[in-house]
């Protein structure tokens, strides 16, 4: 479920296909462009009843339009090999991914793997503050998969020639002094209890963002934003492509 | 108010003085070395009955610490007159202007200016997203001062020998190519509108942060937190302490 024009917006700049798109009262005129370009992916149109609208949206102030898109599952075939990815292991908040996959994909990121114990990638509140980066594709946009066991996948990630790097909030190597240009998966934990030692084995190395204190940590989506726009600086300075 | 205990230990750790901390069932034993450090400010404790704390608290997630707090109002005299300085102006959301305080403080940021037709800077969400980042002092973290008018309080930063850049989504200067290692203030806008073309005569220039199509913006908390950190890197690499 897509709430609010800007994301249905978003989705629909990335090539999404909409099921349906649902207005309240007044949106099909106020949203008339946008409600074209909805039909013209094939969604069916629904004006709502003052009042309903209120009741499918899951935000405090209601959204005048909501919709519905199929989900299209990736797997890791479909990440490049090349570039930057964001991995997220057990993270529990959906506004965090959902910031982590528009601010990845602002980066020149080629992907987000959410995988563990993690917050439904679905979640209304993810799409919501993705801002649409949700619906990327390999040749535009971040893709973003769904995976399940964090092990299993950053090994997979391995094999597939990344440089798997864990985001710790302390006794990394600092994070700009690292190469972060190419084939680099950065991996963050969950909010509260950040990567488990268990996944120690399947990391090349870890980084950290020196903080001043009395600051002890960042929220991770902050976290992942910084390390994620140093590795877009890092290749501009490179003058090689995202 | 103070929601939860890892807010009221931020708090704690610069400094704040607390009124009073309200403890939820079985807080008292839970928390102990937290009411002790509490009580040493001066504070008076009350355990609630059940039920009690659900209703006074604003979280989804009841907490099962609350603490209240006098407000020290600060002033721009109140600032240190180096290093980098974030005005935020019109923000309407408490998560993005915590959020920001925090970060500001971990990239080493002098203080955060909120001005204009700000969120209320005491909103309880504000306080907990900054996980007590909001208590800092000039010699112990980040000076938060809420100021009027934007164009009254730029103008003043710029009598007193601060560069004002304003943060754009395009049209700037490329952020990491601007030297912030000093007397710098970075501005940004209203999570919708951005900084309005009123203030312009009132900036010394303005950054943007290259993104990615088919992003077109970032979320003003990762934005500030962007820039901050740069500016960090940059007094990092050029030896300069925050």
């Amino acid at each position: 479920m897509l709430e609010g024009p800007r994301v249905v917006d978003g989705a629909l700049d990335r090539g999404a296909r909409l099921d349906a798109i649902y207005l309240g009262s007044g949106a099909m005129r106020a949203f008339a462009p946008l409600v074209q370009r909805a039909v013209a992916t094939g969604a069916r149109v629904a004006e709502l009843k003052e009042g309903v609208l209120e009741k499918l949206g899951t935000t405090r102030t209601p959204q005048p339009v909501l919709a519905v898109a199929s989900i299209t599952p990736r797997s890791l075939d479909d990440l490049a090999t090349r570039g930057t990815l964001l991995v997220t292991v057990d993270l529990g908040d959906p506004g965090n991914l959902g910031t982590i996959i528009r601010s990845a994909e602002a980066a020149g990121t080629a992907g987000v793997v959410a995988c563990g114990n993690s917050v439904d990638l679905y979640n209304p509140k993810v799409v919501r503050s993705s801002a649409g980066a949700m619906f990327g594709t390999a040749t535009f946009g971040t893709v973003v998969v769904e995976q399940g066991d964090p092990m299993a996948t950053l090994e997979e990630l391995g094999r597939r020639g990344w440089r798997r790097l864990g985001a710790s909030a302390d006794g990394g190597e600092p994070y700009d002094e690292v190469d972060l240009v190419d084939a680099c998966a950065l991996v963050v934990g969950n909010e509260a209890r950040g990567l488990g030692p268990e996944l120690d084995d399947c990391l090349d190395g870890s980084v950290t963002i020196p903080l001043n204190p009395p600051a002890e940590s960042l929220n991770v989506a902050m976290a992942a934003t910084v390390v994620c726009f140093e590795a877009a600086r890092q290749r501009r300075a490179a003058g090689v492509a995202p």
